[in-house]
This record gives structure tokens, sequence and C-alpha cells, in this order.
């Protein structure tokens, strides 16, 4: 409910209320926004509960007050948005979307890159590893993740710079360094962490609201070739560190209640601090990747095995304390459908089959130049979407 | 050469000068003070260059100026300590070492830990993957390193705790949950970045001295039946991510300009970006690992394949960016005899070798109560010596 008058099916309506960070001169001061229609609303000009807060160039301040706060300020922009008698006062801070420049949402403390879509896990390990069963024997027992380089995830918009390094086909006899040869997405779901915790408590499935802020999505760009060469036995590094693009929007987990659905069944049983029986927080948020345009695949996120309760619950089981401005992402969310896959790799079969682009061009990875856009929506309340911002990103060539 | 009056073999001398932060109450504000003898010097007082980013909780300021603001303020320091002329003013700000309370010197932005020693590459291959060659077909071509955890990196003296989580022994038919039975060292050395890099622009070999700070002992705790379990496919996570512990003392990288040594000879030959002919940065660094108290191991930095200029120049060769505050370690760090051995794991072979301690009792892994502390020493100007703070953990039981 708001006196703006939006589209019905704007999907930053009064009950999404993402927060970001802009400024009106792209090196001008940055502050809080928050998305409503075509519109981003100058919060920290509002008689609102932490305004001070946001009046910072990242939305760390704000997380680090916690979920009361949240809940607080939340419900006070609701009102403010629904009763026609604060029209005049919020009026003169809505500034048209196109007239501000969007900026990296939050101080990003560790990065970690759960694995968590057995689709894509699946989909990966018969490629990667041919010769073994397709999930590794743990995956199934935990939440498989690793630490990503949080200095090099950046907002939206970014340019993706085609990486250098060094890359092996089997069929060579060492290794030859240049461009990445596979360059490719990884469509994801990041998890923003508010609250922090303290070092050797771990926190429990129960407390996933308590501690999550909000969430985004991430584009985990990943160049397959130098990934390959590099990732036995410690996992990915160069392949990955280049650069993560996320989404300037972070949507507050209060505005996800009506996504939430039961994960899927899960075999064997998870042990006890997994066991999600009652709390379970898989969320119906579908993406939508386009390839310069294109809509290429469609990754249904509530088909995830691994919740991110239980991501967050198990990267803290062994005591590691969480810190403001956290960010874990699910992992590439792949359906069972070829139109859900949310890698190119997967999409061309490890390059061996060719994806037709209405244009009447192909791909297998991506060529300088590509414009990738990941989008997504959930349902709302009351029959309306929440919408994700989108994150996008070209290629260019490599200097 | 100085007016102090300081014992030869003190390791803390004036071509030494390590930065670390302290405060003289606990809770008291925190300030960058240098270490000489056994005292602490209140940098921030004196009339220096940069005092102004003396003043504060962490090193990153200082570290942010660039070297040439490091050379300027360690030429200045030796002068004061060297003319009897500015004792007067310099010997209020000594401090006790003992009265003042040492805290986290960096404030951490990403951490990365190498794999770099072969000693140790090669015994960790043979336990944890006996059916294949020790190394990995990549390793002899770039130095392996991950992402860690850099919330969880902390001061030294921080407790231990042991952490709990999943581990499967081969014959158990899933895995169990529990306190770790298998928690381990990993003695490392650690490089800390002051100047930061632009995105998309790889820093060459050749600029290693003007982005590296400083150097630090670290201990990477692990645990080793966590670590088993979850590494495969993407690496260690929960294994490594509950503590690391660094030195409260930051060597700068000028006091060991004679310590640079030729590193071993590589064979096959590196590709052109990891070719460090002419401008070697092997350290002849010799750590010491200390189990409560008993000598157990002296473990050869100067003995591993990579070096700290070739992890820096792969780290970004992909363009990845460097932060001010990022911290690398070099991996464990195992020569080839027994007593140089960086960790337990390999010092009882996998758990299967007793290791004897000298009050009758033995060890595979690390029981509760255990401390463990690595200290280190390398050759400094003039057959002076240069020592690094020790870095020192007391394991405590689960909560």
């Amino acid at each position: 409910m708001t006196w703006l008058d939006l589209p019905p099916d704007t999907g930053f309506g009064p009950d999404n209320l993402p927060y970001g960070v802009f400024s009106t001169e792209p090196d001008g001061p940055r502050r809080v926004g928050v998305a409503i229609g075509g519109h981003v609303l100058d919060v920290s000009r509002l008689d609102v509960p932490a305004a001070d807060a946001l009046a910072t160039g990242s939305l760390n301040a704000l997380m680090s007050r916690g979920r009361a706060t949240w809940d607080a300020l939340r419900a006070r922009l609701q009102e403010l948005l629904a009763d026609p008698a604060h029209r005049a006062a919020v009026e003169p801070h809505l500034l048209p979307r196109e007239a501000v420049t969007l900026h990296l949402p939050v101080e990003v403390a560790d990065y970690v890159d759960f694995y968590s879509s057995q689709h894509h896990a699946e989909n990966l390990g018969r490629m990667f590893r041919p010769d073994s069963e397709p999930l590794t024997p743990n995956w199934k027992h935990l939440p498989i993740g690793y630490h990503g380089r949080a200095g090099t995830v950046q907002v939206s918009g970014t340019p993706v710079v085609r990486p250098s390094g060094q890359r092996k086909a089997p069929a060579d006899d060492g290794p030859t360094f240049g461009p990445s040869q596979r360059l490719d997405i990884e469509a994801e779901v990041g998890f923003v962490v508010g609250t922090p915790s303290e070092l050797g408590r771990p926190v429990p499935l129960s407390a996933f609201p308590e501690h999550v802020f909000g969430v985004c999505l991430v584009n985990d760009w990943s160049a397959r070739d130098l990934q390959a060469w590099e990732y036995v036995p410690l996992g990915p590094f160069l392949g990955k560190s280049f650069l993560t693009s996320v989404s300037p929007w972070v949507v507050p987990l209060a505005a996800l209640e009506a996504a939430r659905v039961a994960p899927p069944a899960r075999q064997p049983q998870p042990l006890p601090y997994l066991d999600d029986t009652g709390e379970p927080w898989g969320l119906d948020l579908t993406l939508e990747v386009r390839l310069n345009g294109e809509l290429v695949s469609c990754p249904p996120f509530g088909s995830l095995y691994w919740t991110p309760a239980q991501q967050l619950a198990h990267m803290t089981v062994n005591g590691a304390s969480l810190r403001t401005g956290d960010l874990y992402a699910s992992g590439t969310v792949s359906g069972p459908q070829r139109d859900q896959r949310g890698s190119f790799i997967e999409l061309s079969w490890g390059g061996t089959e060719l994806l037709a682009l209405s244009d009447g061009s192909t791909r297998t990875f991506l060529e300088d130049g590509d414009v990738v856009t990941i989008t997504a929506t959930a349902p709302g309340p009351d029959g309306t979407r929440i919408a994700f911002g989108e994150v996008t990103g070209r290629i260019q060539p490599t200097p």
C-alpha cells in the first residue's frame, strides 16, 4: 500500500524496499537509498530510526545495528510510503533512478562461495572428474564451500576484464599463459551478514534471521581453463578471484517471508546441526540470465539442496566468527532442465554443445563485448512480486 | 648502532625495528610501537615522518603510505636510536615490553595461504592421496594457493578453542560430529601488503618490495580430520577457518636484505611472469617450533620452492587487485629432515609415529592444554640476527 503511483508489476513496491548505496554525482558523497518503483528514496533525509547510519558510504553501519533496528526502519519506511499524510515530507527525497550512481552496497568482510545446487555440482562433477561419481562423498553431508577474494567483489556494471593465466589442455605437455579462453558466469544468490558473532560460538540454524540482513544477486565470474588447471588440491583461486559482481540492491530478508518454501528432501538425513526440519529456509527465487539481452536460462533457487540457513550454520559450526559485511553466496544455481543451468560451462556442456542465439550467432563461453545480466524475482505478499536489482557486466578484452 | 644498552644477541636491535600495535591498558587506546631490545618504543610520540599514521589502532594507515614513507620512517628511527643527542627525547617513550598489551597489528583485508614448500606438499600428498603422485601436476608450474578466512586471523596468544565438525574415518559408513581429534599447526611465514594495486593490473615480480610492507610469523591452526573430509573438491574450509594466529611484530622487508638467498633451482623453468632470475626473494629464515617449551622442529624457510615475490606475482596475474592489509602466508614450511617438519601431521606421519617428548609423554596431534610457540630468526647486517616475535597459542577444550 502506497500513495506512490506504481505499476502493479513493479517488483519494487512497498513490500520490497531493498537497500543500496548511491550518490547524485558519480564521485560525490555516498549514502543509503531504498528502491521504490523507478525511484531511489534518499532515506537518510527522512525522520526514521538509525538515520545516522544511513548517511554513510555502505550498508555496514545499518547492518551492524541488528534485527530490531532493521525491522523498525522497515516498518517506518512502509508507514511513510503508505500514509498520504507523509507525502509532502517524503516526495522531495525521491530521486529518479537514472539520476543517481549506484555503488557497492556493502563493505565486504569475508566472502564465501558455496556449491549447494545438486544439479550444478553433478554437471560440473561429470565434466571435471569424468572418471568418478559426479558428487563427491561429502556432498550430501555438508554444504561444501570455500573462501573467495573479498577485495574483488564489485558492484554490478564493473567491466569484466578477461583475465590471463595458466591453462593446460589435457593433450598439452605443459601449461601455456594467456587470456582465458573459457570465460564464464556463475548465477548465484548472495546473503549479507549484519549481526556479527563471537569467535568460538557456532551460530545455530535458528539464528539465521538474526544475523542475515538481506539478499542480493551475485555473478561469480569464472575462468574455467584457469580453474581446471589450478584447483587440485586446494580449490579455485585465480579462476575466480579476478572479479565477483553483486547487484546494487540488497533485499531485506523480511521481504522474502512469502517466498519461503520447503527445500528438497534430503537423503541421508543431515547431522543435527544441519537438520532444518521445522524451520526451512528454502526461497522460491527464479533467476533469469540474459546474454546480450536474450534470455538463456531461468535457474530456480528453490531447488537448492542446502539452504542459506544451513550454509550459515555450517560456516560457523567450527567456531568461526561472523563480521558485519560477510557475504556468502549460494553457489551456481542450476535446475534439472537445460534452460535452467546457471553457467555457460553447463549450457554448452563443457564447450561441446553450441548455444544458438536469436541473432544467428552461437556461444560456448563468453566473447569480448558480451554483456551478461542476471535478474530475479520472488513471490511477495498478496500476489505481489519482489524484484532483485540486476547484476550485469560486459566482457572487455585483455589489455 | 645505538645508545641503548642491548645484549648482542637481542635479535631486536636497531637493524630490525619491527612494527606492532600496543596499548598500555588491555582495553586502552591502541597505537603503533616498535620493538627494540626488551622495550616497545611509542613511536607516535616522536618527531618522525608519518607520525599521524602511528597514533592509530593498526599498521594499515602507515602501510598505505608506501615504500618511500616506510623507508623515511625507518631511517629516522635508526637515527634517533643511534645518536646519543636524541636520547633525552626518545627515552621517555621506551616502555618495558611486559608493561604493554600487544594487539593484532594489521586490519587484515584478504588472507591467502600458499602451499609452496615442496617437502610439505610431498608429505601431505603421500598421506592424503596415497594412490597418486605426491605432487599434483600443477605444483611445479605455479604456487598453489587459496583464500582463507580473514576474520579469524588473530594475534598471538589468542586461545585455540578446539573446533568441532564433521569427520569420517575411511572405515566409517558416514561422518560423525564432534571435537577435532587431529588438531594441528602449520608453521608459516606471512607477508603483509601495504601498497594497494589496481583491479585488472597484475603486479610484476619486480614490484614485490613496493607492495609488501613486512613479514610476520603465522600459525595456520588446522583440524586435519575436518579438512580431510571436506576438502575435495573446493579446498580447505572449516578445517582452517576457526583460527589463524599471527605474531604481533611485523618485520620490515628492509630489515631482511641480508637474509636474501637464492631459491632452489626450478625444473621445469617457470613461465615468464614467475621467472625470478636476477631478482630472487628467497629468505634465509629459520623457524623454531616449540611444544610446551620443547623444541620439536626447525623448519628452514629458505628451502621454499616458490618465493613470496613469485606468490605475489601469481596472486595478481589474473588482474586481482591488492588492498592495504592483505596478508598472504607461505604455506607450511618443512625441510627435508624429520626435525624440519612444520606440522604435527608430518612429525607424526599422519598420526602413525609417536613424537617422544622429554617429559616422557608422546604426541601425535595436539592435546588440550598444549602450548605451541613458533619463533624465527634471520641473518641481519654485520653478523647480527633479526628476530621475529613469537606466535603462540594454547589449546582449549571444546566448550
